[in-house]
């Protein structure tokens, strides 16, 4: 059962971490953690680092670890898309654009539909569009009090991803994902766990001590009893959810070609630029 | 784009307003309001408001506006069905008023079903009966403090429609929504907002003034990125609610006929013949 | 209409009482009370108690009460499944008791799921287990603040069951559900409000009393009408449920059969061995 428990594997980071250039990714303790590493930028996700957080999720689910953690260097969690990832108009123009940035998003959002063992957010600081709707598909999100929660789609003309649509009005009614998901509200980190968003919220100067030593409890519980339970859990809605996925994806395609999102990204860059 | 922002509109009440007996209907700054106007009938739905409600949801579905808000007139935001429908029985006895009284129904809520934009509730006071349980199909629902949510079915013999049988446990989780669906609990407005029926709760001495400035925000989103992600998030279970709405109000018709029912109602008109 | 309020019952026992050992079942009032009765030991569930609990409930489906009410003898509500159900191996083998355990299990929530009237949790202290999560299945839970709610199940190499992987996100989203079900959280009475598994937590002096007077009223609403509009809410979800019951009930088999369970139960008997 040596391959059941890598406890000699210390503090060092696996084989795989030094093939990514947008993540730190190591295994310890029996819980590997995918660190997002753009500080500098928020951790914003261009396309080379959504690419490697597709395959760090994917090296997670099979490797010996009893659960994975997502969290961000930095003062941010993440800042969402890299809105610079619409600026650089390839050769089939725009509309090739939006049909590779759509495939990308649902090859992302579906590693998180896909992923076989508990996956724990550690939210260190403000959540922007994906990294928030994705959360829906975490099992446990522990969030720092200085995390915000906001998705602005209809600011940008955009529409919602992640499986919001249908997780945010799943776990606190429609009422109040609308007004996250249609009218940009920002929730602090208390609102997001009153509305099930957030399972714990803790004190900032406590906050990596107190999570980490809840996370290492945890990994040291039985590893299939949590695997198969997980999957119980998700499987009775897996094929919704990659429906949902899908649908979500496709509304968006055609939002990015639109000339309200496309007025809207530009005015962003515009307002951008006079800073 | 003229068409998409009759700001010239200013106060003025649309043609159509003329129309109604029992509504008033403006479209200003980009919002199509429906004031229900029975006002010293604390707003209690006739059939008269029912057919006009109908026609008032579809003329603004497919009108300009980028929301539409429904709220009342007077003290109370509505007072629920108008037991007087009951009492003036039709020819064909009252097997055929049930029928048509469930038939109407059907179609009320089938229009809140299918709106296809953002629908806000402002509700200003006391909330009763089917002004209750259809709360589950708008989208932002925002609250005076002196407002109140009572579904009292149970005590007439009746049972829960609106979607409510289906929106309400899934908001608030089973516990909950059968202490107000079965057991006839009154919530306050805190109450409401803590179990997902209310977005937001607003003092009574601001309440307007809060509300209708975040609704003007609203309004000068992107058009159809809020309709298109509004159809997005009530897509995936637009065909699940038309058929509990086929179901309840089949269960309700079988009610009315019901001694039981026709027992409490009496009850009831005797109960008030006293006051 | 005699048969509708059995008045005249008074405080006695009915006929069937007197033929369960494990539990108390009494009508009065329009209400028909199943007691757990081994207080000694913390009313755990043993393969006669499940036998006599889906009995009772099957007679209480078809007596003559409005409502049931379950709730436990003693200090607990209930410590959950007693494991010494798995310490006597029969002629068939291990495999033969794990087949047979999670035909009763079946069996035993497939009584919930199917019950056609309302069903309410008096929940008087700890509840662990199946227990906690067969709460997702009653119509209202009242809690003594004293309560608490726990379910170990991945710590004893198991994984959940009574519907709880559908009921807990639904009612709780992911983000809690996943605390409970998979890292065993144990939550307070107000906690477990919060997250609305429990309808109400009342402070432990008064609880019997308020929470009998509140039933009583209950019991004396109109009988059709509650058992319908309790069938309609959990009708449209019926055959999912029975569905998850079966995939629970799969897994968790397995799950009796493996190594890691094994170990655990063991490991438990060890530790209460040296107290």
């Amino acid at each position: 059962v040596a391959a059941e428990a890598p406890a000699d594997v210390g503090a060092q980071p696996t084989g795989s971490a030094a093939t990514f250039q947008t993540l730190q990714v190591t295994t310890e303790d029996n819980i590997t953690t995918i660190r997002l590493d753009r500080p500098q930028k928020k951790n914003a996700i261009t396309v080379e680092m959504y690419n490697e957080l597709i395959e760090a999720l994917e090296l997670a689910g099979k490797d010996d670890s009893v659960i994975t953690v997502i969290t961000g260097n930095g003062d941010y969690y993440c800042s969402g898309n890299d809105l610079n990832n619409f600026t650089k108009i390839p050769e089939g123009g725009i509309e090739k654009m939006a049909k590779d940035a759509g495939e990308l998003l649902r090859r992302y959002v579906k590693a998180y539909i896909d992923f076989p063992k508990p996956l724990i957010a550690v939210v260190n600081g403000p959540a922007v569009g994906v990294s928030v709707t994705l959360l829906g598909l975490f099992d446990v999100v522990y969030a720092t009090e200085k995390a915000t929660f906001h998705t602005p789609f209809s600011q940008l003309g955009q529409s919602p991803e992640g499986c919001s649509s249908y997780t945010f009005p799943k776990m606190m009614g429609a009422a109040k994902a609308s007004e996250m998901l249609l009218f940009n509200k920002k929730l602090t980190a208390t609102q997001a766990r009153e509305q099930g968003l957030v399972t714990e919220v803790f004190p900032d100067t406590s906050f990596q001590s107190e999570v980490w030593a809840r996370l290492k409890a945890y990994a040291k519980l039985p590893r299939n009893s949590l695997a198969l339970s997980k999957q119980l859990i998700r499987g009775m809605e897996r094929e919704r959810l990659h429906t949902v996925n899908d649908q979500e994806v496709e509304r968006l395609v055609e939002r990015w070609l639109s000339d309200e999102c496309m007025q809207a990204i530009m005015s962003f860059f515009q307002a951008k630029a006079k800073l």
